[in-house]
């Protein structure tokens, strides 16, 4: 029952293996059509440009020798005997005495041999008295002076891009011979997958990789075609891959590779073809199998999204990449960052790991592992590439330089990072700061309060925003400045009022008029995540009520039906309200309107921004900190249901 | 007459008119579609991720009661009472001594709250063996962990690359809102303009602008229609522009914009719209036309392909970019470069230049203007980008940092600027560098060995490849170190020997045999560029030829037919001999047989290489010596006609 790896192979030896996998396909197209494509042979001109003598400017074509002396005291007469313009030459022959008004880019006519600007000419009366006297060839291109016939343009490689293509259209050059794109099959495998629109059953969860490896398939030049969910049938899959290497020039497919699947796919690319790789020394990306048949790559991902997008970035992007003429190296990473936070890595396989990219104080990038691992989706979401960490050490100190290998072309460093505590009136803030610096890389993060502390003290985040309340003294932030240790690291700036409260479905079915209807027994709440502003100050009405009450907290606490099921944002509590699935939880007013829900207000806390003293000079920090002050904030601010400004935004709180 | 521009706008109040132009339209398109395209709303999660509680791993899941005290010494036995693996979970409930077989990613059965891993495990007839203890919820993946339903998965303004596409999927999304892609009608306008694949008629060019604008628009994430070219008749171009702006989200026309078309482009803008800009006081691009017509832009470029380019990315690029939803600035620059030789300018507008970037010893980047102006077609083959020069300053000096924007998402600092003579052997050296270093960015530039030399001495080559012959001694390069400045700069490298020889159509039918023919009167010669090696070495062979005659050597110069029509490499001295336009040319061997050509040896002559000392540590420049030493270059020259190594290979040249 247990899989059985032929031999893993290394990464080097998978590189060396896949390094002759996949040639290029020639095609020749149209210069319209080959926009972003690489030429596949070098391309001469096929003319002399410009074609004909040509006039640098407007004025008058003259023989020289008839403005000799001429100038501003002694000015020579010419008869104008016609026109020239571009597209238009002059017909005839210039005479002595006699000039051709000619405008830019228009063909020197025969006799003259030279133009004299405008500025220096007097036209009227079919006679024109010129002010100045010409060399001869003076604003004259000649024939072949740009390129000429012959001369190779542009050699084999060579990615078109505007000014490519602009060269050839100047030479004439219609079509051109280029790499193909390639066409990559695409599909997943797994009876687990259910495609996005249909209802899950159990045990079934959406397919990821199709889309997400269509889009990657995209960016590196190639043509994706997507032939849907395969079951783990053997000779269904084997159908299909057969089907498509008649018409594909690669075939790519994802999970399967493990052992529940029973070996499914390696048996798949012994049939259709050659089996190259069966499994790799890699976490994750163990189970990858490497195939070709009739020159053709098989490459069968890991199911796990995360893994496949790993292993694709790996493996797979090299050889598409080659087969679509383009460099092997995307063009984006991999960077070099530097690890911020010591990462643990057990002995044995070299190990992927998914990160998150920070810009530092002096442009360096920061590598900060996401908090989940490479099975989480959510992963996804924070992750801007993965870090490689080699076989034989345990752990990567704090400090040291690696090499990170992006997702996407998309992807990078943040040059703004903001984690913490999520609020409407952050993302009017963040909206404000895109519209300054449009070309920024803003994140935002938001895990809740003390999550922010935490990033800012380890450098995740140049920014956190934070509503923290201290039970025993009712005062907000300020006095977790020392208990997470950046009393010293960070400085808090004064932020803005908002009101928390109780989100219920529209109407109050539920009858709820404040805190304690929530210990009723017939309510069921929907609570924030630990670590959460907003569940920190669920605990402390629940330990005011047990005050009042006579009984201890944690009794009033245990009577709270749905204590334990926490999201992670607000709007994720209104949307749990709105659905049924909670009749009541604590939120901010914004949210609930967001939903159509009623809100029955319960206390107004302060939400304030904690910023890294090291970062105050980034670009994107003081204007973040300009902002704030503004009084643009403030009207943004005012619009938001629940929010109110603060005296002092932006200043430092003493 | 003269054009009249209603008043010159700067680029600043350019800059800010067309801040508020071109408003983005939403579409809802399937996830596949939507990659690369930009979320015109946030999205929430449809469900909790994952949907139930999953196995983390292969093996048996179990109540942990049952296996509470189970090690090696006490193993303790389970009966198996059925499987479950992705997408096919175990329907019934797990009972007290039972387990069910469970694999990655099924679902946890009912009754189970944990998997034991099947390390630990050890089944047979029915009942599986367990030999380790487990705690309750161990490798499993409890449902909603890794996202809840309602939580923003993503935001407004999110470029969708295969992470987000993932995201999107896994959370059930199978449409979105994205800005779509806008249609943006392309037209060139000049009655001087014939598309490629028709034959050029005096005063005719080919279209530029429609083919190279076509492939900016792409790369800024549009969709651009090519509508042709219109004549300069108002008429016709206010019919299209009107038609257009009926289906299109913007217009951008080029040329018909100077004072020759007069004024056409204008009027037609006031009539169909408003107009904004009338002229823009920048050096090129001063006759730019901005409008606007129901909302939708309409652009109005320059002919002058450089021009158009540099305006298309200075003003129409942005707005492109924000009705796609894109950031207005392209990740690609503008980026900063140090100017490394003192640029003259006249005072008065501000100037755009065309410039060539190199990467400077350290790091830095370094940018050189191209020798010929924005007019000329060649321009585009060797300019990156263009630099701003300020409108009050009389010229740039050596060493200042400018902004330079590029011209295309793929232009950028060469990696390796390899400048000088052209030759076979020099593309073979190139393409091995490229497949050791596959990354590089590599220029090659020829321009003959005195440009060569030039580059070196200014830093614009990294390398130059040279063969100079010293007219007194026969010495190759060695002697023209001192003449060019370089001998402290620059150390050259012995490379290899090539034959250089007259080239002749097949079956030579001048019967020319040597030299001394070429001077007959009945052969027509095509000759090198000025700088070039070949041109030395062909007035090196007149001068001798004169000495043996008793002649004056230019009293025999002058007897040389087409001495004075110049081409600048080898392939074009052989397509002009191969299309009958000469009947002898010097040359290689190597260019005479890629045209079928007749070759008459002449001299064998020394190709080396010069190479700036302070770029010597360029990881490009040391790897390109170490295969200039390699056997595998050895063997590369050995199949070029003509082309034989040298000893020392890559050695200094004492």
């Amino acid at each position: 029952m247990r899989k059985v790896f032929r031999r893993l192979s290394s990464v080097e030896e998978v590189l060396s293996l896949i390094d002759s996998l996949g040639r290029p396909r020639v095609v020749e197209v149209d210069i319209f059509s080959a926009a972003g494509m690489v030429l596949a042979e070098d391309v001469s001109s096929e003319l002399d440009i410009p074609p004909f003598d040509r006039s640098k400017m407007d004025g008058y074509a003259v023989r020289s020798a008839d403005l000799e002396g001429a100038d501003e005291r002694n000015p020579i007469t010419l008869s104008i005997v016609g026109e020239a313009s571009a597209g238009h030459p002059f017909g005839r022959e210039v005479g002595p005495g006699e000039a051709v008004r000619i405008s830019t880019g228009a063909p020197i006519p025969m006799g003259a041999d030279s133009v004299v600007m405008e500025e220096f000419c007097s036209p009227g009366d079919g006679r024109v008295t010129v002010y100045r006297s010409v060399a001869p060839g003076e604003n004259v291109q000649p024939a072949g002076s740009d390129l000429r016939y012959g001369e190779t343009l542009l050699r084999v490689g060579a990615r078109l891009g505007p000014r490519e293509i602009g060269l050839l259209a100047a030479a004439g050059v219609k079509r051109v011979r280029v790499y193909a794109r390639p066409v990559i099959a695409l599909a997943s495998t797994g009876d687990e997958l259910t495609p996005q629109g249909e209802p899950l059953s159990l045990g079934k969860i959406y397919d990821v990789n199709g889309p997400a490896l269509y889009s990657a398939i995209l960016e590196d030049g190639c043509d994706p075609r997507y032939l849907g969910i395969l079951p783990d049938d053997e000779g269904e899959i084997e159908g299909a891959v057969r089907e498509a290497l008649g018409w594909a020039d690669a075939v790519v497919l994802s999970g399967s590779t493990s052992v529940g699947a029973g070996d499914v796919i390696y048996r798949v690319v012994e049939r259709v073809g050659r089996l190259l790789v069966h499994g790799v020394a890699i976490q994750p990306g163990k189970p990858t199998v490497i195939g070709e048949a009739d020159g053709k790559p098989l490459f069968c991902l890991p199911g796990n999204p995360t893994s496949a997008l790993t292993v694709y970035r790996l493996f797979v992007s090299p050889v598409l990449r080659r087969m679509a003429g383009l460099s092997p190296a995307r063009s984006a990473g991999p960077l070099e960052a530097v690890v911020a936070v010591r990462i643990p890595k057990e002995r044995g396989r070299r190990a992927y790991l998914p990160v998150h990219l920070v810009r530092g104080a002096s442009g360096e990038v920061l590598a900060f592992p996401t908090p989940t691992g490479s099975e989480a989706v959510s992963t996804l979401a924070r992750a801007d590439g993965f870090l490689e960490i080699p076989e034989n050490v345990e752990y990567i100190p704090e400090g040291s330089r690696v090499r990170v290998f992006l997702f996407s072309e998309d992807s990078g460093p943040a040059d703004l990072s903001f984690i913490g505590s999520h609020c409407l009136g952050v993302e009017r803030l963040l909206s404000l700061l895109k519209e300054r610096s449009p070309g920024s890389r803003v994140k935002y993060v938001p895990v809740g309060s003390s999550g922010g502390f935490r990033a800012v003290r380890t450098g995740e985040a140049d920014v956190a925003g934070v509503h923290l309340i201290d039970p025993a003294t009712g005062e907000y932030n300020m006095p977790f400045l020392e208990a997470y240790g950046v009393s010293e690291l960070a400085v808090l700036l004064r932020g803005y009022l908002r009101v928390q409260g109780i989100m219920v479905a529209p109407g109050n079915p539920k009858g709820i008029r404040g805190v304690s209807d929530l210990f009723r027994g017939d309510v069921r709440i929907v609570n924030r995540n630990p670590g959460s502003g907003t569940r920190v100050l669920l605990d402390l009405l629940i330990e005011r009520e047990a005050r009042k009450r006579g009984v201890s907290p944690d009794e009033l606490r245990r009577s709270l039906r749905g204590y334990d099921i926490s999201v992670s944002s607000h709007g994720a509590v209104a949307a749990a309200v709105a659905s049924g699935r909670a009749d009541a939880g604590i939120g901010i007013e914004a949210a609930a309107r967001a939903y159509g829900l009623d809100f029955i207000p319960v206390a107004e806390e302060r939400y304030d921004f904690l910023v890294r003293r090291d970062r105050m000079e980034k670009r994107e920090v003081s204007l973040l900190v300009e902002i704030l002050r503004s009084d643009e904030f403030r009207a943004a601010l005012e619009e938001l249901p629940g929010i109110r400004p603060s005296e002092g935004m932006g200043e430092p709180v003493s």
